[in-house]
């Protein structure tokens, strides 16, 4: 269960509206790798996760602090809101030029929101289930944590460049902290779980003898760059090895005979394409009733 | 420029069709870690590799591999289908329990494509671009790459107790060898980063002594669990600490008065709800010129 | 800013698990009307609010409880799963009628959840920011928010019938009492902004003098029923009137000639279709400069 | 079945194009409360209606006028673009200021649709059948349909101040006047739902009895504010009663142990964290036949 | 402007109930060939069909039938589901294999719409705009039209294979009939552009004499078949020729420095790689003023 | 299996960067009709094609060309936003008609993929699965084939008026001479299915005489445009009719008495409604076993 309070984790005041930035905001929220994706990854991993303490506590930690992140910056795309121009007649847009700069509005967060955010990224795509995953395997998700604050921090260090309001750049650098510390503990609970013998570096840590032992180890080169093997990965530590000419293992790649009842193109002969139709249509019609 | 041959990476054969494991399949073409994402993520990070070298070959040549995973899997989804029912008057329908477990076949894969693989997950969910990333940051990537590996290592293991076909089993062992491969050669890749000096452990390395200094480091609370403080992220290690009682540090999260042409509810007088209306109404004539 | 206690704000226990009815309810966590829904409506409006006081505090005290209802929904959906077999070996699998039941299942519970929830509706579709509506007017939204309510009310009445645990009918008969309290709160809300005389019945209370005067109060009957007439919406009361045999009162619906650059297709002479395609093309020539 | 006449149902003809404002408009074609949203929720309504009568009546006449809506919109938008410059050697676009005024059009409007209107809302992302809802049960869907009008009408009233072409809000005009009627109509059928006795407040009218007495009437104060209580909704009235200090009813939100072949993170015991890998594994081997 | 009557255009009455079909028939209603689709796909070409006269009307008549197909199939759903078993007491629900056979109903048509018809596809994914085309080029889309009708007849024949019920197989063979119309009228209707001189074969036929004329006619073989070429298009008919080893014409695909304000990975001299950092940090703080 | 060469099939190099172009060319890689979705629709079509021979080489030689493409557009995006101005603090931005312009931008392409392309289209709506068609009936695929080519070509063209820029303008013609070859191919290849005997005019050539042979050459002309009978549909040829005032076949669409647990709203006696609710109830709670 959780509770709320009324002040917000961080201030989010800008010093001045910016409609146009507010815009860009939106893919902290909603985008891929914004507050609602964290918030909802973190939540359904902690109630998905299947071993009680440390772990999951971190998980519901840092889940409920998301939901704050959101709120902060919902708050803060309201406020670089106020006062845009609503109207044809306001004296702002009588100015061709600035009239031009309003042109890279959002609209929807005037028409559909009424001066406020979305639960949509910068372009107007609205959030979705998809972004997030809660496996139940705790290194393959604290892998994608660590991957999300990476692409999250990065978004949010573009997004600072965007502006020089003071008031969202205090705000900024206090989420650019957060995907900090966040980025370290996930990095962290990655060692912990190895160093706790629950996973080990292969997820998951099943089928390693049983895999094909012959292509587990190959990188298979299959663009004619040259500079691929000169990576670490292919001198033998970790035991990989590159392969600069690889051929193909499997046989053609045919699809059997359709059902006639489903009325996919065939002929029966290969050689003689044209006289089977009419044997493919009665196989139809018996395979039918018809 | 791609150039194509007929023959599959590696054998995709079953031993006997099992429409009902094909359409389990698709979660490993068109789920979120499916090979098309793979195949789309890897594509769009080469392409938009700025690093010239190991760096981007290693994209090409895996990105290359993985169109051959998506086709090995749709081939695979075809065979498997040979023969499943697709009238009621076939012999296995008439079977009120063969009926039964056909309720679980995938309705498309007959329907729409005539006994073949869909651009879906085993939901039937379209494969869509917000699955994939590629942001020009290596690390950030590379991360993301490395998860992807871990959770489509994962599905491939969990599909693979669903079946006992030996066919289909052997395809998944090669399956989970290129995971395993791939797992290793991104977490390789994410070490050599870092020792080439292009990447520091937190993504991306800007504004590190910019960001909020009083923040990068605590970790906040905010569930009542006590085992979070426990884990080896808040032993000072890594410079964390765990906060448990963390307190907000802004102030209260209110959106500005609406601008009244877009008729938010509105109370000029927070004292006096009721009152207002008229003015707020004036003022909105005003504003909008009626 | 948020906080979290462990304990579940009802308890969610099955007395046995059931695989098929783990499915059903996704509907409840991540469908149109499920609990992610009303969640994420009510932050959202929370946040848009410009009514500081009552309606604002009932918006982030009902949202807040929400989150726990995910929580409660997506514990019990992992509860549900617990045994359901993961492999072609279990015993159950082994009696074709148990493998038939068993094709009811969620594949994507298992595969990509490990056992536990996604943020996804009954049929596998994500849950996505389409679904709720935080416009600023509150008369606008608390109907959506009453609609919302009798909707999730209606489809756990559903569920309700189809399982007979009685853990899972207790937890639904809180769920059923929730949003009891819900939908009588958010219809006495819709009174009182009236009553407070900060909205009134049209939303939103602009231009109701000066909308079209000829057709705010006349219903047209398009269809041929005769029946729309009997109902109470037309005897006068409120002002409305119904129509029996409306006409159209604008002209034909046509677009203009095509910018020739867009290469629509186009004969500049209505009368004489084939002779300008000339004319078309040089014009386009002419247009583009080529 | 339909029948078409040529005519609109209201003139649409601006007096200038605005090919900004086209944009703008999207959304009221193809936005989650435009014109395709009402017309096929009230479509799917009707044809899903088991009272045969005034009300599926009073459902299919107002379905079939909201087609003509989208086609005085679509016609609108269409005329709107007229002469846009599509080309880079138009004489609008060398004037920098007008190039970047341009830029807030809607590229696929001329890319795509080659100066006509978008399936899609303003933002660009296409409707989709999420937005509509048809339970069967009139009481909770007129209150969407309700909602969903009085969504419409304000943003139709937000359009209609981005705009002063006479011609264009001569059709607004039209177009609130409509929303005006259908508001009003949705709330007497619901008022009428129940006088008829068809329906009684709550949705459904199930389960009133058996659901959970004890928490059917309170509302929990889950945030800090204090002005919940304040509310007409709280007093008493409609047996509302607000508890402002609310304790969880549930035990622990935990999931079970994982079934071991889906490769969860697990250990067996709690206290001792890391000694159960070997044990797990084999446990899993042996449940997956390896 | 549309009406509406309430007699079908044809009946669409079963013999029997049966929910498992009813899932099916969805596919035909909210699939990406269902009837929504050439419903939206015919109307926004009509409104945007710039050539008044014949191929607007045909249009016009062909959009307002399909309207009443989309009410034909979702009347037969809800008259399919009649009976369904919607409780666990449910008589039919007590045989097992009844019960398996109940799990391949489509859930949300019980849980959502009360024992109707859903905007969706047979695996419950809501139809979206992003199905239909309106170019404004008649040609382009009388090939999409020609196309899409074809898909439709095609799932329509495949699903009469799967029913034997006089009822529904009585409608499909309307619906064949229909679809056998519409394939001919568009096939029929493709000529005639050409006849008239409004097109020619090549869509849009603009710039055929100013495309790069070594390349309009050549067909790469860049997969290993050798088949390709005994197909009529490299016959020189037409102009096609078949290339056997063609080779690409441009560089390296490569992308520029990236701005370092956007913090890609870089290293400003390929071969060098790793001391670079220094140098691309301190551009980047002189480039963000920091 | 695939491989990679790193030169592009053609040049792809701008003379002058232009971000605001580089935003309308993601319609040609990530849209409904660009490269993405040829690439994608090929290798579903070759995959599930049982054809061996000429048609699947020609599908498979098609599809890798066309991976190509889209290499080819990304690079071309990456090129045309170098130097696209990223920090508030830019020169160009210091201008307001400059900052103006650059509100048309992606502004995704900055934020989320550090000056790259996205797998979206010029909206940033990601491209998704449900846009291409895979059937295995190839006359009904190459119908959608030849369509999507005259569509790709025409957005091509269109675009192709937006720009001036020499090495764009070089580029495009190419892909528009791409685009001319595919469409005659799959028209082509469409014929030589006939004339190979293997399809028939009307997809599938299945049915055809026992569809309903009353209603399979009569054109309804629902709506009341006049001219379609004049175009050459309707003159006999091909056996088409065109009916002027076509009656409904069917009886009303009524939907049956539901389920009473499904708690949809229902009178049992159309004339006495309001007297059933008790009767209906009663009932309900029977089923339910309450």
């Amino acid at each position: 269960m959780f509770r709320h309070t009324k002040r917000l984790q961080f201030e989010a005041r800008p010093e001045r509206p910016d409609p146009v930035y507010a815009r860009k905001l939106q893919e902290l929220i909603g985008g891929a790798y914004g507050e609602m994706t964290v918030t909802m990854q973190y939540l359904f991993q902690g109630w998905n996760c299947r071993v009680e303490g440390k772990y999951k506590d971190l998980l519901m930690d840092t889940a409920t602090e998301e939901i704050g992140h959101v709120e902060m910056l919902a708050t803060m795309v309201a406020r670089l809101l106020e006062g845009a121009p609503s109207t044809v007649l306001a004296e702002s847009v009588k100015d061709p030029v600035m009239a031009a700069v309003l042109g890279g509005m959002d609209p929807q967060q005037a028409i559909v929101a009424g001066g406020g955010a979305l639960p949509n990224n910068s372009q107007g795509v609205p959030w979705n289930g998809g972004y997030i995953i809660a496996s139940g395997n705790l290194l393959a998700d604290f892998r994608a944590n660590a991957a999300a604050e990476a692409q999250g921090r990065l978004q949010t260090a573009r997004l600072y460049n965007m502006t020089d309001d003071p008031g969202v750049r205090e705000m900024l650098r206090f989420n650019l902290a957060r995907d900090t510390v966040h980025q370290k503990q996930w990095l962290k609970a990655i060692e912990e779980l190895e160093s706790d013998g629950l996973e080990t570096p292969i997820v998951p840590n099943a089928y390693l003898d049983e895999e094909n032992q012959d292509h587990n180890h190959t990188i298979w080169g299959l663009s004619d760059g040259t500079d691929g093997p000169k990576g670490g990965w292919s001198k033998g530590k970790d035991g990989l090895e590159y392969l600069t000419d690889p051929q193909p293992l499997g046989g053609p790649g045919t699809a059997p005979a359709p059902d006639p009842a489903l009325y996919g193109t065939y002929s029966a002969t290969q050689d003689a394409i044209g006289t089977v139709k009419g044997k493919a249509q009665a196989k139809a019609k018996k395979a039918t009733g018809k």
